[in-house]
């Protein structure tokens, strides 16, 4: 890497890239990118100049010899790349809507990453991440891939079992916000506390809490369930609350993406309510982006701007700009992220992907040891295994039977003959992007 | 046991007794049972007394040497007892009939073994069992404790975990059903057929089935799902019918109880019409049952009515009687039960109840490995583990918070606001029967 | 199967022959062989005339439709074969001198199965084994390789690995001879214990035993730990006594063979002494086979000679004839054999072969669980394993660094010089037999 | 800890003490020591006065706020710790004399860690440590126990089995030595590497190489094994070299302590001509010490002697001040050490301890995850393990039997019978220090 690091950001077109920037340049001392290549497809190339020309007044603002190239061509940004980040949405937010909507048909939550959405969506995405590993391994064979796009946990899998590529770290800002959310309710700096995180993406657990070195966990859980309602969320997730002898039985404070799970009837009349006023999430979110490139088209606008953080993305720069430092760096330190199993959770299969505490080294993260799950998690993170791991045979074989059974067996979904539907009406609407299933 | 084998059945006064009267007849050359103890509560003397009269009745007329005790003396019953079974109903079917219609207030299936009505089951009933696990090691140490009492899984893991007694198995009969329901579907004798195990009590797939030691399970999947609509079911549950290509991709047969998790919205429809019309599974039986007394109550019965067989106890007798006779007689034939799991299912504690195939030696069933769960059941095979564990030690300590959180983890419960709900007004309901949450 | 058993034994010029023949014929009732097809090499056609004349002889005085043909022509003896048995030896006794006294140049036990002389054994013997296996896949895809052939346990390893055939089990008399002899110490019939066995081939051990349903494992221990000393031992192995405070602590009845890992110095002191007076034991059983071959040539002979008990087969047609009787008549007894773990003992890959009690059905055997292997044995078991497999890799790939391997983690093999120096011996010794390291 | 660091050393008149003297004082700056308390026992009251004046002196050099105590007051020293270190060796250098000695009588090594002289420093030890983690619970609960003492695996094993002080690291120099060595064969700095470590202590092996985080394992195991021989060593091991072929295919990169496995019969040779030249290690090393206490007299002297290093104690104090100081100060650096395995190897029983790689955190080492063990040495490790368990389990109950079991399961030790003699010798040879078998 003599040449200075070379960055290809497949969907360089997001409104989150700013975020991805403004990482680059704070970290430029340690990690002196030279090139970031943000590649997109055909349709997204009016939003890829857009964040790109903004992309290029940050860099120039810092004064930094970084060079920001637009391009559409994937090969000759994969071309000797030394980290590849992928943020792109097949089908773009539009299909996640579809993602969001159609299940409510089945008074179902649609769940982009974990639920019947997360199931299409996967199936659009896993063919097209396979692809870009499958040219990695020939363009850049000693690249690592460093996949932010969801369902985070389902693609890690499906590259873990069907690429030969094995440099690969599925991203999510989840267990950041976690720790910081638990910094907040104890009220001391981050730096001072060591979460022990175990699960699976989106569905992660912080099953111990450590302040200076002691087990602080009871006390974490006291607070998050005292009247005045300490609770830890992430932004993009209504803060129902929980039950509180539920939350300190259970011991441990849960990803907000629980509560689609031991919250299930409370939210899906959330969303039910929400489609019918502001939109699903995905319309929310649509409007939200059409904002940000309205800020972003502003030729004076040379830093990210704040109401990007609202947009649900905070610390994603950071748990991706972080990781791509470490391993560079061979830094050693200790981050959350998906990666293959090896025995880290006792009783998850070895070969899959599981988001836990690594250590971030230059020949990648190496997890630690986190023992069994807990009894009462056991059940429900292997059920979105079992389901990651089915949905990922179906994203690869494109067999309708085996995207059936990958509906049925998911937890949000109520019953074989509702997941045979949506699974028919998802086909439906989303044909163009499932080719494997047109065959 | 020179002295002639002495029975005690905890429970004598359920309907069921002519079914396990009518067994030890029809096996008495090989098993030489000299003593039957029915024992029962002072609310159940009524019924002892008529069914009991039915046993003696029974036994009379096949001129056979066996004493029938009727008695309220647990204690005497099983002081020296080879074989203790226990069919009992905490607050009998009335304690049911709540179990079932509360949760429904809520919009929630309430099933009498895994769901939340279960969990009320196992509080009252675990107890119960573990005091006579006790008095067992006290007055019968050598005696085996075969349990028929549901929720079976969750009783025996309490037991296993819980009680220093050793000599336990749990007993269904859903998988000899599914066996035969297996050789119905092909057309051929049962003993032509080896159908592999795996799972729990009432959670339970046929995983592997061999028709003289070829596997068919690919063809009996076929014929489950053609038009013709083969479709193995116990009486007790209604048959909905799978959809074909979830079936065929599951590649199992499920007991007829997955219905209520891969078909919960289905199941809660019917629930509910039921709850209207009819009444609920236990107000039913309550009239049938009424009909079997009044029917027992004649005096010139002296056989097990046949009307007995549509309660739903179709192979009790046999599930029972079966595994004591090999037992007694060291017959070492496979059965499938719930027992110790040691490693059998390699993705489940090997200290937990299982219900796979075993071979029944003198010394007790001995688990045949089946290896790791298939992929699509993991998930759920293991979250009704999980439920029952943590039920159980909800219903050995009598904390709030357990039982709060075994409500909260179960499948069928859609939120923790609702399980709380859904707990308070059952612990209000049941309690009776619930001493140790009354302290 | 309706056209009668076809039975192929390869290596049917063997000594042992006699004893599958009078297996068969006391079975017959239960088990019809029709064609038992006894196939050698060029070099063992004298003998393959010899014993297959008696063959002939004892099937005409029991007056059994079993046609028995002799053949150098290996593919017609497999051809629609339902069972094919192995009892061959590549290289002959010859061979197994070598095997025995190369090592003791190098102060080192040669033992034929897991020790050094094993592995060259295992060398010669898996390429013939797995060229087998390829012949029956194509000419009798059906039927089942029943494996005598020593290192039973490396060669059922290696078919497992290396084989597309599933279809295997591997025998030893070992340990029938061992509940033999429990029987024996115990003064009671073997029909009223349950031995349960755990370990591997030759490395196996009675980890518990049952009388009528009661565990007496400890007064086992006790009895074969009195000045009377009883012992349990096979025929084959000097009986040289144990310890009584090691093999009471120990806990368990381990077979004659570890008297090779527990007793080395004393083992290799006896072995040093024979080889220079009576011969080692391969030369023993040359002269004890030459008088065997003599017998079988009287023309009046038409039984079994008793001499051959003495040649240490003792129980082996019980083996093998039980094992194929169970399997053709779905017998689903308990039998001691080598197949696929599967989690049968927790602590060994569940790929790999191990020596434990199955139910043997038509579909083959299964295993009992038999948890994980006891602390004391559970290194030694291991490094037997780990022997069996690199030993295996390098019959396989014939590469010299593997078998270099194999030989220096050998237990019985006091150094990585000494390992090399006997391998270099040894290689040369029997290079004919050796064409993969011969590249 | 605002109070300043309180360090007690058991064993502190060891000769190492000036190692770990100089290891706080270079560490002072982030590891503010404020007491250093050296305690010893009556007998080793001499040598405690000399190595305590050096220590004073250092320090005085080093003109550091750092308060030295000698004590013979145990309990004293432990009152309100920080971090308790033990360098203790009950029944001193003559003892260990003993341990190589007799067995040598019957043509075994006596090896003191993991051979039959480790099983009776073992003996000795583990009461005493035992004793130790008593008193911390009662005097300081929130102290680490930093354990030196050999056989530290084994030692560590009995705390995390039978003690309920769970704060404990067992150290050993081998691996920082390894991890030097390789650094030495690829003429690189060591910061560069990453070398990931599997085993147990004193039979660990560097099973994954990395330089700059490419994957250079081959790369070593080429250079160790070319003719000019660089070879990986410690000081206090006899090189003795490996054969090139079997290193080569191991893949690994094993302690010099493996040369006692894998070269017995010549490092047994090398050991009976020491024992008749210049004695066993522990006379040299007996004569060694004797000249440093010489040289720690000279009250000029006010630094470590450059002597000590020869003595096989290089890397002591960087691996003892390492882990305090990383505990101390949250480092969250990568260190090698005996901890609780938890799953890091997955074959190892999750309480046992084993030697990894670990992040060293304020609340104690975390184990990252290494998988199974590879094939060729997961039978070793894994006796070595059986081997500890139950001389540790010997070690607490005092037991005769388990004693004579953990001796004969020993791989170096060549039967049953000389193990009992061997036991019986030193048994007698070491009664005083035995009590716990005297009952």
């Amino acid at each position: 890497m003599t040449h200075g690091i070379k960055i290809a950001t497949i969907g360089g077109g997001s409104s989150y890239t700013p975020e991805l920037i403004e990482g680059f340049i704070k970290r430029y001392d340690e990690l002196p990118v030279s090139e970031i290549w943000l590649v997109d497809i055909e349709a997204g190339k009016e939003k890829l100049e857009i964040v790109g020309a903004l992309a290029k007044r940050m860099i120039a603002k810092a004064d930094l010899p970084i060079n920001v190239i637009l391009t559409l061509d994937r090969r000759a940004a994969l071309k000797d790349a030394d980290f590849v980040t992928t943020q792109f949405r097949v089908g773009q937010l539009d299909a996640r809507a579809k993602d969001e909507r159609i299940p409510l048909n089945y008074q179902t939550i649609g769940q982009e990453t974990n639920g019947p959405g997360g199931l299409f969506k996967g199936l659009r995405t896993i063919p097209v991440i396979l692809a870009i590993c499958e040219e990695m391994l020939e363009l850049c064979p000693e690249a690592w891939l460093v996949n932010f796009t969801n369902p985070a946990g389902m693609v890690t899998e499906a590259v873990l079992r069907y690429s030969k590529l094995k440099k690969v770290v599925g991203l999510c800002n989840g267990p950041i916000g976690i720790e910081k959310g638990i910094a907040d309710v104890l009220e001391v700096a981050q730096e001072r506390l060591y979460v022990e995180f175990t699960g699976l993406n989106h569905m992660v657990f912080a099953k111990g809490i450590y302040l200076d070195g002691q087990d602080v966990t009871e006390q974490v859980m006291n607070l998050m369930t005292t009247d005045a309602g300490k609770t830890v969320s992430l932004k993009n997730i209504e803060e129902l609350g929980w039950q509180p002898e539920f939350l300190k039985k259970l011991g441990m404070v849960p990803i907000g993406y629980l509560r689609y799970y031991y919250q299930t009837s409370l939210m899906l009349a959330e969303q039910q309510l929400a489609a019918k006023t502001e939109g699903t999430r995905a319309e929310v979110v649509k409007r939200v982006e059409h904002e940000l490139f309205e800020l972003y088209k502003d030729e004076q606008l040379d830093t990210k701007p704040p109401q990007l953080e609202q947009r649900g993305g905070a610390y994603y720069s950071e748990a991706a700009c972080n990781l791509i430092c470490s391993i560079y760096t061979d830094k050693r330190d200790i981050q959350t992220v998906n990666t293959r199993n090896n025995g880290a959770i006792a009783d998850i299969d070895p070969d899959s992907a599981v988001e836990v505490n690594c250590v971030i080294t230059k020949q990648g993260p190496i997890p630690l040891v986190t023992g069994p799950l807990p009894v009462p998690i056991k059940g429900l993170v292997q059920q979105i295994k079992s389901f990651e791991r089915t949905a990922a045979e179906a994203a690869v074989t494109g067999d309708y039977q085996t995207a059936l059974l990958a509906m049925t067996i998911n937890p949000l979904v109520p019953s074989d003959s509702d997941a045979k539907a949506m699974l028919d009406d998802l086909l439906q609407a989303h044909g163009e992007y499932l080719p494997q299933f047109n065959q």
